[in-house]
């Protein structure tokens, strides 16, 4: 056997059990830099620094280390990798093409192409082999810590067949951004030892070298959130790379493996510099690139001692999973419930019972008879039940605890946690905290970590066996969005609860009062938002949430008591919880607003105008009535009402301190406005709308 | 002198100059536990543990360490403190009011009241002597580094009257958010010695104790940033504390000083739990706590003799603020022209030739004759130019890099960068880098830390001479839109150059391509945000951005190349680029989208349809004509125009990994689509628009 020609290797022997590592290696992991380079040469678009520098790290683990079987890329018990520096996916894409995964050369060559498997940035669900959508910088690495996290949590299970390993390999822009601190103390403080992260250290970004903007120690710093760390102070000895792996993955911390290798190795006249990070190599340097690597094959080709020994690889991979297959039969025979369980959860199968546990199936019974339409307002007692009451008077937030307590009796794969507000959004059901030393709990303390929570969140999800829950307060939705972006690109059906949702919070002011938010969810694409009026609602909306296994949801929830709204039908997204026969207005409203709408149109009956309410939890499914004049009231910005109806009252500037109460008086959400506002559109009703203008478009035709 | 008898004392010397701590210091701090603790009773609502815990740190550093005037609170050179965990705000009035601020008694009475100097949280320019709007944890030490930094760029001009200390205050909330992370390791890089960070060690946090949550060793984290640290003990010990200050102030580094605390000190039964954090501590509780304290004084008094000490502590302020006056009048004497500068900057006066450097003035030459009101497509060349030719055929962010070039050529306070993308952004403009040993220059490589970045801005604009510029990719506006808001709650003028703004990025993929971000910024109270079209409405942006002194503009601009546009005027926010007589159609666009509206609007002309084409780079200016059909083109969700206009052309999924054009294209943003959209709305709109419903309500009555 030889060593690799690349570097002088720290130890002529191999991992245990396989022979040293040899010139195939090499011939590998020059593959995997050429076929980078000339998948982004190809496209004119694209990064290669990273994949020439990062390839020997990347070959280390995806041929010794990376517990995969390339021809079952959905085995529940794989490793996970996750390319955290995403704009590195030429790399990715490489290893699964050389590995064996289903990704053949017509797609490297059509790398960045529309339609194409290989994206500009990873895409999971998109390409075979990708775990995670990554290319927002640090937040593959707090995926990863999901990822990891799940792996534990499913270990403290199914001990039997859970044990495998998550890898993420970042560049120095995932560790400056802010969510890998979130990640990495919260990684450490729950002991996740099965996690590897590679730092792929070249110190150079784009704007140049990383001591423009940094001088910290990476490994002191992660040595004091509680890691594992160990160097390799060249990242192109396989050798030591793969001593350094091996003393990471059996750390019983999590592992941070700090490799120094040098941007678009081998690239003449750009490697080492941030001209090598983000732009195709040009014809002439990828040649002597080619060149100076002794490269002898063709564009896009794998050279067949590389094929061979990725087959090798392949094979271990398949033994591994048989191995598993076998453990796996033997578990299900032992515990049928629990495979059944766990095959229920990783086809996002819901339990039957989900309706009656929440109480939100078409039996249960509607305790406000059709005849009784009238809403009491918040401030007066409620009347003696005249029927089984079985929805109460309450806040959303806390309608909510009770929703996610029935739902988690039937769903034990429902688990998640608070970023410190676990009682004041609602989550604080009973459960048992995920420990450093115990894994087997079904609640998560994020700690005051938005961000990390939201993404680790996203890992738990994609893992397979959990649907996972978060809770802040809808301000703080700003701090986690790039997440819930990411949850909506991957699909992912992770639930947002987002409490304190208006300038109803009172005191706090405005700093902590949403006024934006709701609306701004609203336009993340396939992100589901609904906002419930009152118990009933919120027990639908939970329904909902859980039903939906493609995508996310936000749950938009107040913080004040809002009462049992009258209803003779169960609710719907959007319906009518005031439908007089004909009406002369359509009041559309959400959240804590249907009430204020119903007191309103209480108001107006009084003064002989009759008014439809409707509650639009979800407004996408609202359908306006364009034979009615409209007004919707929500305690949000307007803009988004704007189309749907002809006056939307709500609030379009900052809050401001005080009780809740009185800033809801502050900003014109009182019965008594709303009342005003309606007259006031009526009145232009009853008077040609546009006295000095031309005729409409319609009249005129 | 007698110590202190709240805790023992290291030593009994006071500071230099000064005497020991004696009972009326003690007598202060227990007045400012009791005000903060009254002050909440009073409302019912509040967080009295901060304040309790960290009032002996209070009081050393504003009676010995803080350098400010209580009757100057604007003075330039003061010291700035930031009370990062701004819930605990009654610590902060508690000192405004007892050291001589224009906070009467009435206000702290009034404390969470609407329409109080004494909202739940501080609120900068609505309480004087309140330097930064916090509560939103982790920006208020991302905002001291901002005013660290300004203090030393300040210092490296102006040297002979610029020194002061900015102190922040942060609890471990604080320290988990992320955005700790990016500044901390950003003021390291920078070395900024003149920042001192003070951590309320109290290990509590609203879920319970912080070891819920978090295991890591945040003195070894900051050594790992490059920070100096001290640790006290005992956060009773003024003696220790003011050592600790005195070694944090003089150190070269900036420096963090973890006081270990008890949350609520002073309050039986409750202190040193999380049910000090957020809650009234009940009459019973507070009356235990003052007699525990022997506090023998009325509600909300304060003890003449803490008074008297205050009015010591405010003598000394006004005498240093003297000295600093005489030296400034000196400097004024002997640098006339470098003191008008300063004082025009401090007013956010604005240079009078800005119009002209930036060539958006009404002098300048229109180059196209409004007889050629047909753009070319970008494919095409240009055409000769038939008049000097002054506007340029090119991606909007490098029309604002010319711009900014041009602003900053008369605006010399116009500092900022990117956060590691100032050549895509356009903000590699000539100038140079502010680095630890010279603060002279006049641009910042923020790092990969968008979040930290608009912090930093924040606090940059906040010290007062500075007006701050940052930019990143659109899409990356996710990661500091919690800061973009706080910009716009405290009504600070920054600048954030927001690029490659659709789908058109093409290859980067989803991840990389904005679709909801440019309207979910408009939804943000307060924030300007301009998508202009072409070369000269880019010029006109940075003006109106340059001009508003009074909130935050995000700049929203193309990657790709856009024509300059035909116009016989200059641009405005919203005008018609294309206005034929009697117009059968209005469209609307924004940004690069307006070129594809006047191809359109080419092609329609063909088809015998007059299209009005209106460019609306700051949608919130554009009315519309009701008279006409009217449609909307933006590469981006389209829910906030729909109340504009009839139909929205728009992307409302994500986009996809291709070429810019093809995936342009592949969303249906061509001109031919546009073409079709407009027939089909005009043919909708000669047939009854809704055959089968009722009549609208303007026919019916």
């Amino acid at each position: 056997m030889t060593q690799t020609l690349t570097a002088p290797t720290s130890s002529p022997a191999g991992p245990a059990g396989l022979p040293a590592y040899d010139e195939v290696d090499r011939l590998a992991v020059d593959t995997l830099r050429v076929l980078a380079a000339d998948m982004v040469q190809a496209a004119n678009s694209g990064h290669p620094g990273l994949p020439m520098g990062a390839a020997p790290m990347a070959w280390a683990l995806w041929s010794r280390h990376l517990r995969h079987d390339p021809a079952a890329p959905a085995w529940a018990d794989r490793d996970r990798f996750v390319l955290s520096a995403g704009h590195g996916s030429a790399l990715l894409y490489g290893l699964l093409h050389v590995t064996g995964y289903d990704l053949p050369e017509a797609e490297l060559r059509a790398f960045r192409q529309l339609g194409s498997a290989t994206p500009g940035h990873p895409e999971v669900g998109h390409t075979v082999g990708v775990e995670t959508t990554t290319g927002p910088l640090g937040q593959g690495l707090a995926m990863a810590v999901g990822l990891a996290l799940a792996e534990r949590m499913t270990a403290a299970r199914h001990p039997e067949i859970t044990g495998h390993h998550t890898w993420a390999l970042v560049g120095d822009g995932c560790l400056m951004e802010g969510v890998s601190h979130e990640a990495a103390s919260l990684a450490a403080h729950l002991g996740l030892g099965r996690l590897v992260v590679l730092w792929d250290d070249n110190a150079i970004t784009i704007d140049g070298a990383t001591g423009l903007s940094t001088s910290e120690d990476q490994v002191a710093r992660f040595e004091a959130y509680g890691w594992h760390v160990v160097r390799v102070l060249d990242g192109t000895d396989l050798v030591a790379i793969d001593a350094a792996l091996a003393e990471a993955a059996a750390d019983p911390r999590p592992s941070f493996v700090a490799v120094r290798t040098v941007i678009g190795h081998g690239a003449p006249g750009v490697e080492g510099t941030s001209k090598a990070h983000g732009s195709p190599l040009g014809a002439e340097v990828l040649a002597a690139a080619k060149a100076r690597a002794g490269w002898g094959f063709g564009e896009f080709e794998v050279p067949s001692a590389v094929r061979e020994r990725a087959r090798e690889v392949a094979a271990r991979g398949a033994a591994a999973h048989a191995a598993w297959r076998a453990a796996y039969d033997d578990y299900a025979g032992a515990h049928p419930e629990s495979a059944a369980e766990l095959e229920r959860t990783w086809a996002r199968g819901l339990p039957v019972d989900l309706g009656a546990a929440l109480g939100s199936s078409e039996e249960r019974t509607w305790p406000f008879p059709p005849e009784n339409p009238v809403v009491r307002s918040s401030e007066e007692p409620n009347p003696a039940p005249t029927a089984p009451r079985e929805w109460q008077d309450r806040a959303t937030r806390v309608s909510s605890k009770a929703a996610l307590e029935a739902a988690r009796s039937v769903m034990p794969e429902l688990v998640g946690g608070s970023a410190d507000l676990a009682g004041s959004t609602g989550v604080d059901v009973p459960g048992f905290l995920v420990t450093r030393d115990d894994a087997s709990g079904d609640l998560i303390a994020f700690g005051i970590r938005e961000f990390a929570m939201a993404a680790v969140m996203n890992g738990l999800s994609l893992h397979g066996e959990w649907r996972a829950f978060g809770s802040t307060f809808l301000v703080f939705s700003d701090y986690l969005r790039p997440a819930l972006r990411l949850a909506a690109l991957m699909r992912q059906p992770v639930i947002h609860v987002l409490t304190h949702d208006s300038v109803a919070v009172g005191e706090d002011g405005p700093t902590h009062q949403p006024v934006e938010h709701v609306e701004s969810l609203r336009l993340i694409p396939g992100l589901q938002v609904l906002r419930p009026a009152d118990d009933a609602e919120t027990a639908l909306a939970w329904r909902l949430a859980l039903e939906r296994t493609d995508g996310p949801t936000a749950l938009v929830l107040s913080r004040q008591t809002v009462p049992a709204l009258p209803r003779d039908t169960p609710p719907t997204r959007a319906h009518a919880v005031r439908n007089p026969t004909d009406p002369d207005v359509e009041i559309v409203a959400t959240g804590s607003e249907v009430a204020l709408a119903l007191v309103a149109a209480g108001a107006l009956a009084a003064d002989g105008v009759k008014a439809r309410v409707v509650s639009a939890m979800d407004r996408s499914a609202y359908r306006p009535d364009h034979t009615l004049p409209r007004l919707s009231i929500e305690a949000g910005v307007t803009s988004g009402w704007r189309g749907l109806v002809d006056e939307a009252i709500g609030v379009d500037d900052f809050g401001a301190s005080g009780p809740g109460p009185e800033v809801m008086a502050h900003v014109g959400l009182t019965p008594e406005a709303v009342v005003a506002r309606v007259h006031a559109l009526l009145a232009t009703r009853r008077t040609p709308t546009r006295p000095n203008t031309q005729p409409s478009t319609t009249e005129r035709e």
